[in-house]
């Protein structure tokens, strides 16, 4: 079995979306002055890989801790729209073959982007691709952009699917990875009652 | 394929071995008066369920973001240890089947501890057991209490795992596991240099 690692290095020089924690690791005590090695780290729910809980846009929806792992663990397919210049509409994805109650893994051209350089132009779905996402469905939407929605548009692109219990994995590096079928394991901490939390997410293939 | 999640949730009730940051989280914004919820995380590197990597006891030894997946995912068997007052020795393990090149899951009577309190008396290893595993050798070893080694023992329990490039997984939530053969996903955040990461750790069976 291969084992595809398709999460980003958090790292101090690591690019985070506006407003969100950027990553620090603090080293408190050292070998070999110190028995063992101990670091505090600070970072947001959502800074490098991570997903989305409901309780990101609903203040009744589900924290990351009761996002069933079922959504994050499965069958998986990765599109290639690394021809979108800009925005990924419906029109987009009809012309792919998306299959329904699948993981679907949004491979654009962020994932050649420098991933110390936060590049407000980068590419991300509109209302119209959530909407047909969310009507397949599918169990879970990634991408390799810091977000799943355009900078600085308010829109229902996140409650289009958020609000279906359809989670949303964002900053995923997907620029090794081969359009294909896969299994997709990602494990997001258990942060109780969180609007989302780091992950790492993975691809196997046998 | 049924899932086991065998991580603990982090809350700020969590109990956290002495000197290591205790998990908080801040809420920076807030729906429904902002148009999206983030949080920003503190803790430590080895709070909660996490990974040690060989950095944790080794200046030179590889950090958390290099240790490779193929020790982490794979086939693993959960031994019965609650029988274990205190310390797990080698004979402890000599009489159970521990199969090689395995991530072997050790069950104590630590994972009928309240999550809530750090108890120094938690059952762990001496070095004879990591020895033992060593030696087999196994590909990765976890266990359910704080430690693999006892509180307030300053040995070579660590190293002789780390130092082979045996990870080994702490505060891993084996209360609900029947003693049986698994795959094991255990996926810790890939932090930069760092001597250990937060991960989640699931099992999976047919």
């Amino acid at each position: 079995m291969r084992i595809l690692d398709i999460s980003r290095v958090l790292n101090e020089r690591s690019a985070t979306y506006p407003l969100n924690p950027t990553y620090e690791r603090t080293i408190l005590r050292d070998v070999p002055d110190a028995p063992s090695s101990l670091s505090r780290i600070i970072l947001g729910t959502h800074t490098g890989t991570h997903v989305d809980a409901p309780r990101h846009v609903q203040k009744d929806g589900a924290g990351i801790d009761h996002v069933p792992l079922e959504r994050l663990v499965g069958s998986a397919v990765v599109l290639d729209l690394t021809d979108v210049a800009d925005t990924i509409t419906a029109r987009d994805l009809e012309k792919r073959r998306v299959p329904k109650g699948h993981i679907v893994l949004i491979q654009t051209k962020n994932s050649a982007a420098d991933p110390g350089v936060f590049d407000e132009r980068f590419v991300a779905c509109d209302e119209s691709a959530a909407q047909f996402l969310a009507n397949l469905p599918v169990l879970a939407v990634g991408i390799d952009g810091p977000s799943i929605k355009k900078f600085q548009v308010r829109d229902r692109t996140h409650h289009l699917l958020l609000e279906r219990g359809i989670p949303v994995i964002e900053g995923l590096d997907l620029s090794a990875v081969p359009v294909d079928h896969y299994t997709f394991v990602c494990l997001p901490l258990v942060l109780a009652g969180a609007d989302g939390a780091p992950a790492r997410a993975i691809l196997l293939r046998e």
